[in-house]
């Protein structure tokens, strides 16, 4: 790792919610070191914990200056690869995080702006997944749980570095993690690392957005 | 209607997407002149269209000078009352709006935020729901359609006026609509309208929303 | 009930799997006595407990000795009225029944056939609910649990009796049951109670089925 | 393939619906030739045409005297392996076969009974897929179209072959199915191949089946 490449900064998270893994850790993890389109990924793993993911996630964009942060989480209950459009100022936990807080309508960052938009060409990465037939779908909403707190934090902390795209991604359950839960969809982490390589490949390469739908009526 | 009563402006939607109704515009209706906590209601019924929702939606505010504005969209698919918490600034459209136009990844309003939360107390409004055993839940997304449209206009244009309240309301299929869809949800418009009778009641007597969770994790 | 008409005898459930109420009992109860198509409707709420449910529908039938018999069972989770198809010859219980009992890949009727069509109508009924406006579809299974014993048994019953008339309709949950399960799909009682008046006068009235579609792929 | 191990016929089908792919013919293509427990596997690719599917599975019945036969069937909009428990003596087309017909309400055979079940240890094959972190569940329906014409037809044909046993697997759409669906869950085809790799290793070695609960309260 003392190549001169520039760096992707992969973040996963560690499990939650009673699971003994978490699918997106995995998938990070499995992706580290490797390069797309001559940039170096560096994986992270986030703890499931407000304030504490955010700063985790903070330390390292220092650490590393990376082009790009992509951070990945778990969706259970997905059925496709969720390309994030926007992040927003609130966090609103119908479960604990893994130290036990459980904010009700908290915002990520006082007197922040109310949402920030992914910077990264979400309708690209798309169209790419779509044509190597993974399921891939535009997500209007990442929740009000760590996944949001951690995206949000990340695009306001970006602000101060105008050269850094961002941007997160939700996966299925894992096929073990659906195992357990009848009715459960899920997607191999295997499927989940092949997609995330093109993702990250169609975000370096595009600077400019392609307008194909991805909207939803509600 | 020449009495002195502040008003509420309630508004609802024309049939779209091939349907020959809409419950929305039914609801609300049946809700038109009717007295809630001291407010007299007032229903109009806007376009599915683009900009033009959203200059009659504007229009009829000017006019009536509403203490609180609710607009209430059909959200087919969705099992409960939804209590949209944010409107996004984004018209992307998977279905043509009634005008034909299908707009994709375009602002609501140039320059504007990205988003702006309901000023309407949710949290009381979804608790006194459930109570009244009504199916009501929180939404992190209002979509990126015209419901989205219209409610981010209403936001916005409310700013001008710190008098105002507003929000939006995303309702289920009416019966009819679903049994012409096998497994489609659905939910009487006599119940919407009790549902919006109590929620409209809940949002004109409460100052400071409580704070009871209705996050999601994604 | 000293008149001289023949005799519907409709059976709805007691609350079963923590529930405090069952849908099924109120709109049986709620028809309890009403005439349709020349037949009186004599109601029934049934123990959800393997074994004793069918006993007793089995006693009321002796006592009654009706016309037609449709028993009617709360079906968490569809958004349809289900018009039931078939029965099958197994109990495999996923959740204790009332009496604690959990019976697994055990036969309804020792060398009994493995399954009983419905002897009603459906096709018929599903046109007549769906002209109506009201959500009704076709359903393959009744499921392994109490609602698919009693139809089994019904049907097992009614072999000795050739000129009565049998069926099963799985219904919603009542909005008051989904109003504490985000995403739950419902419908009001008083739909229910609509949905099988229909039905029963269709049944009534109707000799030989018509073939319209009611299947599934899978 | 002129060694003289006992044989699985192991069969999928076509294309249907408008697919341009049937992953269960692409699951039962990979294993074929494949040895499992002692037992070579012989795939076979069936029509999507009533009648004729069924004439094509027994004519190979005939010719290969396999000591198990699994059909092998595309669900759409499943998220986990079906073991299906029951075939069911009707004909009810929602969709036209390959063929263009679109029976309703036919029989699959004239005076057959109303169901057979299978004769597989689908409660064994089930510990035995969650074990290897598979999503796998029981299927109370195997629908009313070709698939379910198939397996009652296979499981009638076997009636007359008592050491042959016989069953149904439905499979989720591959991905590449899903990729064009939003919100279609998908699983795949290597999933699939090692789930019936499994599947068919437990059927062949178990005689008594386990009794594990896999039922359904509707």
């Amino acid at each position: 790792m003392t190549d001169t490449l520039p760096l992707i900064l992969l973040a996963g998270f560690a499990p939650f919610g009673g699971e003994s893994s978490n699918p997106s850790a995995e998938a990070v993890h499995a992706l580290d070191g490797e390069t797309v389109a001559g940039h170096r990924i560096v994986a992270l793993e986030l703890p499931v914990v407000f304030g504490e993911s955010l700063r985790a996630l903070e330390a390292a964009i220092g650490r590393h200056a990376p082009a790009l942060v992509l951070a990945v989480g778990q969706a259970g209950g997905r059925t496709h690869v969720s390309l994030e459009r926007i992040a927003i100022n609130v966090d609103d936990a119908r479960i604990a995080d893994n130290a036990g807080a459980q904010p009700v309508d908290v915002p990520v960052v006082a007197d922040g702006p109310a949402a920030y938009f992914s910077t990264l060409p979400i309708k690209a990465m798309l169209l790419a997944l779509r044509e190597a037939g993974l399921p891939c779908e535009i997500s209007q909403t990442a929740g009000t749980f760590v996944c949001n707190h951690v995206f949000y934090g990340l695009m306001h902390a970006l602000r101060a570095r105008p050269g850094t795209r961002g941007g997160f991604v939700h996966i299925p359950w894992s096929p073990a993690q659906a195992a357990a839960r009848p009715g459960a969809p899920s997607m191999p982490v295997a499927t989940v690392v092949e997609a995330l390589r093109i993702a990250l490949g169609v975000a370096l390469t595009t600077r400019t957005d392609v307008a194909v739908g991805g909207g939803a009526e509600h």
